[in-house]
């Protein structure tokens, strides 16, 4: 018995050094952490945590502080699938998605934490150990980029090692996407793999024209062309092009990610552990995915989805997102001959620099 | 113009005089009133409010005061359907479904209230006009009742002058709920309208079995047979029996009520106005469901609904919910000839007695 003693929760609102904007979340200026740590009555302690672009992250914290953390409170922390069930349950009236999703991811990567550390074993590892190693992109969050400075940005992330970039898409007309495509195409070459991403920002019509229109340029997906929730729309823009599609970001639950499965055809799986249920939730998506045959991929939170995409032998890409976390983690994501390396230690190879957070954190986000 | 000048929000937990149970979601032994108060610049104030049963309300709190409030100060409040869904995209990562709708939908209805007392109309006439009155039926979270209490409790619904009820299921056996709904029918005779709620306590195949157990009396609808997730089981089952199926009080965005219009077969729809998105989100499931031509029910909150229902074409039954909420309100809900009566003052008709919750709040329920 792992008895469950403390639940804390803390919301760090850190600032970007610019601005970053996609078509449909409008300009992030800072974003919001939301770390959990679950301490249990031998004194060991775990650490989970969340993301939000910027909204959201005090409704999140007061869920943990609660609503979970009284239910967690008294509890064996050893199996960890059964608390999963057990948190969705208890706010289930309140959650299927949205916020609850948040809360619960938080606490069960903390519980993940402490599994790894009582086994003494790299998150890799216990999640599938399939490999330590996976391929990795540099995803922009660039729509409001002038050309030259997408150009250089491009630039940077094939000067720091990665071979696969991704863009975002949605400009005022589909002409200024295809003109940044085509730009970035040439500056690329045709030996680096090229994604791009519109946040839905489109109708269904105009996805399968934009994905017509995109076909020369050698594009390896189309993220959220359209509202992840019509998944017969991503069906019939995939069956009108031969670019596969890929989402995930926005799914929370694995009723959602079946009818994904079921009805939107796609090529590719985003699963976001920091929004699809921590790393349970990750699990049986990547379960879903493998038995559709179609590669597990991540959004966001790539110091952590380093261990899970490579954990798993149909682990696709890393997205390696613009929020830059490596600077309050204890590891900065390791990149080597193109792939991403996951960590060695025991836990889930995350661990915050406390007083970094500190030090930036604003309680008043404007 | 109608300036946003301050959105207050306060949360009260309202206890129960006893514990009331369904089949998934324990016990409650009080329940979670959020109410949102908006002033615009020229001293107006409008009322709207979301309830939980019992988990989730600081979580719902937060969203207003730090991500719904921030945003809206200062706009105009005249335009309710635009606002609506710029505060749908404002929070929309953390959201589709989940504390956001509970949030948007308490700002939604004093928004509403704004609107109606601007008009100086009552919400059903403003809502539609089609009437004042609706038929109703109590509700009872009367699982855990022994038979004899269920009984007494029916005869009670009764004598307030209902003419239709409904009890939970998902007793441990097949057997008692059949015990008990038989027993009830023989207590309201054949007249009586008689509804069941399962609140997705069974399988798909479970639900078929017990939907042909039922048969033999009368059952009206069967309410949430299986996880509301579940579009095509609530399909197979509604093939597999004569008695119609209805769901609602689960799904929060529109895009699970389009879900559930194609392809669960309902029979009835329960759009909750507290968590589907205020008046304007009940509003548009009530225009899906007058275009698949099923009656628009509602789920708990009568006070408000009854203005609702009432004002559509193709109203359907209210529920009258067992949380004691006419001890709090300066209108307890009217019941005439079996219908229930919308209130005729201008705004939504429903005002707090301020005083009486401040009483029974408790700021830490066990
Ligand atoms: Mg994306
Ligand atoms: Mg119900």
């Amino acid at each position: 018995m792992a008895r469950i003693t403390e639940v804390q929760a803390r919301l760090f609102n850190v600032p970007l050094d610019e601005v970053l904007s996609d078509a449909k979340h409008g300009d992030h200026t800072y974003f919001q952490l939301i770390i959990a740590t679950v301490r249990l009555e031998d004194g060991s302690e775990g650490t989970g945590y969340t993301y939000t672009g910027g909204k959201g992250g005090h409704a999140i914290l007061a869920m943990i502080q609660h609503d979970l953390a009284p239910f967690l409170v008294g509890q064996d922390a050893t199996d960890v699938e059964a608390l999963y069930e057990e948190m969705g349950w208890h706010v289930h009236y309140v959650a299927r998605g949205g916020i609850a999703s948040f809360a619960i991811s938080a606490v069960d990567i903390a519980l993940w934490d402490l599994r790894c550390k009582a086994l003494g074993l790299p998150l890799w590892q216990v999640a599938g150990g399939a490999g330590q190693k996976c391929k990795a992109y540099a995803g922009g969050i660039d729509l409001n980029f002038p050309l030259p400075k997408l150009l250089v940005s491009i630039e940077g992330y094939l000067a720091r090692g990665f071979n696969a970039v991704k863009i975002k898409i949605g400009q005022p007309t589909l002409a200024e996407d295809v003109e940044r495509i085509r730009a970035v195409r040439a500056l690329i070459g045709p030996d680096v793999t090229f994604m791009v991403d519109a946040n839905y920002a489109m109708s269904v019509d105009q996805a399968i024209s934009a994905a017509k229109a995109f076909a020369p340029y050698d594009i390896y997906w189309f993220e959220e062309p359209t509202i992840p929730d019509d998944y017969l729309g991503f069906g019939q823009i995939a069956e009108s092009t031969d670019i596969p599609l890929a989402m995930g970001e926005n799914l929370h639950t694995i009723h959602e990610f079946e009818m994904a499965f079921r009805d939107a055809k796609l090529g590719f799986i985003q699963p976001d552990a920091s929004n699809c249920g921590g790393i349970t939730g990750w699990l049986q998506v990547a379960q879903l995915a493998k038995a559709h045959s179609v590669p597990v991929c991540s959004h966001g939170m790539q110091e952590l989805h380093v261990s899970l995409v490579s954990s798993q032998p149909h682990g696709g890409w890393l997205e390696v997102h613009s929020f830059p976390i490596d600077r309050y983690t204890a590891r900065p994501l390791v990149v080597r001959d193109h792939l991403a390396v996951a960590p060695d230690a025991p836990g889930i190879g995350v661990s915050f620099d406390w007083a970094a957070l500190e030090r930036v954190h604003i309680e008043q986000p404007v």
